[in-house]
């Protein structure tokens, strides 16, 4: 094995959208691996818009603390334990954990730590992504908090992004009528021809945002499922149907904004149209994952529903990767393979 | 009978705060009563700063229309059948309607009526407040949509406003820890002294506003029951606790916004927190309203809960009132005696 660790460090706090530079490689030595502690190698690397916001100085929130400058990335990796003295980690197992952009960590059992059972039956990706926390995100927003009915509308935005594009096909699952909202025609045409969406709206068209959503939801949005925030959906709150209900997932303008961010100036809307806001975080719901889990398989299993992943390799790709959530040159989930030729 | 109607006309659109000027009396003769038609005698007038919001050139909703120039101002009455040639009503029918701000009106039938039982507990201007839709908003706000539980913080802005001085006292009642925001030390004292909430925040406090909610709610705002938006809305979402529940009621700010309004910028909170915020309007939910009437006059009978009624004379005296409401100078349900020596 390597004595060497490489890692990816946060060299500078990202100014609005996240820029390469923002990212170093570091080249560590091995850690030790003291009484208690477990030595994993990361086989894979999640890249998740939602980390941008505790690359700020404050995080202003009480989920994670703010990265620290130099500090290696915070991030979501799936790893496999090379090296235990823990006695609940063996050698072999093999791990979802909050751990850091670095091809080996130490872990002491304290992190944010899902273990995966021995006896997969996808590929390993399939954990970071359809069948990890971006498939929980999708899967927690539409069943526990929008809760679409058959024939509904319903609006994704990011609607090609990880947790859009597993949205999307829940949606249709369940009955529902999608309309993915997506950065250009191209995209559009593959969220129709590969995701299923019954229809797309490209939200830089001329014609404007709000006037497309109106074209494309005569009888209104009867949920949104938001990623982006900011005008995105401000246009959206403006064509609610009546008892609509958006599930704020989260918030892309919200990570890349400096200053105060300004919010939907129409929330009244929500008043006449008795509409309702929620926002979650898969995060609380842990003590739920089999059961999401059992239900995504089965659809996975029945072939209705797809994982879309979009593969880097190396540990040094994964500033560029990260950049790409931003610049919607994504297209499904984003993993960095660190070991291509070790993929579990 | 006199043959003069008295009204009020929406003379000029309301600039941010509405100004008496916005408003003009305009004498008509008694209308006809035509076949299908029945004529009222309005005892009282309800003001409600709701109806702000319809006095735009475009009400931009789906509830009511804009209100037209020179015409008389739209509002909730109490009003009394005083000839009918409408088989559905009798004279001495009494009826709660969205009627204008006039002596007398002329209806038909498919307007929005509520009809009261002819054997009334309480004084008939309970009827429009504590016992109408007033009431209505503070029951549903939180039994419905806000849904305290014993121990609770809830926080209710504007509240020694008549939809506020209601919902505080039923949030006591749920059990629930209330706290009031006001426009000033006074009424603070007001509302601890008369209406029993356990703590109040003046919002024109030097400390600012989200220092004082902080130190007034140090374990978060579990419930927020707002009708105001804006900045005090703003300065809530930064001091949620986890799971917690905003009903919008209202929101005066925006009634009173010309231009584009800003909304909070930091919506981002409500998915860290997983809150929800959800807007209702009592009109919606009419067939319920025997339901919360029966637990409204419960609580009335008991003693534990007060009707606030803060009462102006005289049809001329509507406009003034309305604008009373916007400038803090209200306390409790703010009615217009129409008639002072016909009171139902």
């Amino acid at each position: 094995m390597t004595d060497v660790n490489t890692r990816v460090v946060l060299a500078r706090r990202p100014d609005i959208y996240p820029q390469n530079d923002d990212f170093a490689i570091s080249r560590v030595p091995m850690p030790q691996v003291e009484e208690g502690m477990f030595l994993t190698r990361n086989l894979y690397l999640s890249l998740d818009a939602g980390f941008r916001n505790w690359m700020n100085e404050s995080s202003g929130d009480n989920v994670l603390p703010a990265m620290a400058l130099n500090e290696p990335v915070m991030g979501l990796t799936l790893s496999r334990v090379i090296e235990s003295r823990n006695p609940d980690y063996q050698e072999g197992d093999l791990l979802m954990a909050r751990f850091a952009w670095e091809e080996y960590s130490l872990g002491g059992g304290d992190e944010f730590i899902v273990k995966l059972p021995s006896d997969l039956k996808y590929p390993l990706s399939y954990y970071l992504g359809i069948l990890g926390d971006t498939g929980m995100s999708a899967y927690f927003g539409l069943t526990d908090v929008a809760k679409p009915k058959p024939g509904e509308t319903v609006v994704i935005s990011a609607a090609g992004g990880a947790v859009g594009s597993i949205a999307g096909q829940i949606a249709s699952l369940m009955g529902a009528r999608t309309v993915g909202i997506s950065s250009s025609v191209e995209k559009c045409q593959r969220l129709i021809d590969e995701l299923g969406y019954d229809a797309c709206i490209n939200r830089n068209s001329t014609a404007g945002l709000r006037a497309a959503i109106a074209a494309e939801c005569p009888g209104g949005v009867d949920v949104y499922f938001d990623s982006v925030g900011g005008e995105t959906l401000e246009a959206i709150i403006d064509n609610l149907s009546q008892g609509a209900r958006i599930a704020l997932c989260g918030s892309i303008t919200h990570y890349n904004s400096d200053g105060p961010a300004t919010g939907p100036g129409n929330l009244f809307e929500l008043v006449t149209k008795e509409a309702t806001m929620q926002g979650f975080m898969t995060h609380f719901r842990e003590d739920r994952y089999p059961e999401a889990r059992q239900q995504l398989e089965a659809w996975i299993e029945s072939g209705e529903l797809n994982s879309i992943e979009y593969f880097l390799d190396g540990i040094e790709s994964a500033g560029i990767a990260f950049c790409d959530l931003f610049s919607g040159r994504n297209f499904g989930k984003t993993i960095v393979r660190l070991f291509p030729d070790d993929q579990g």
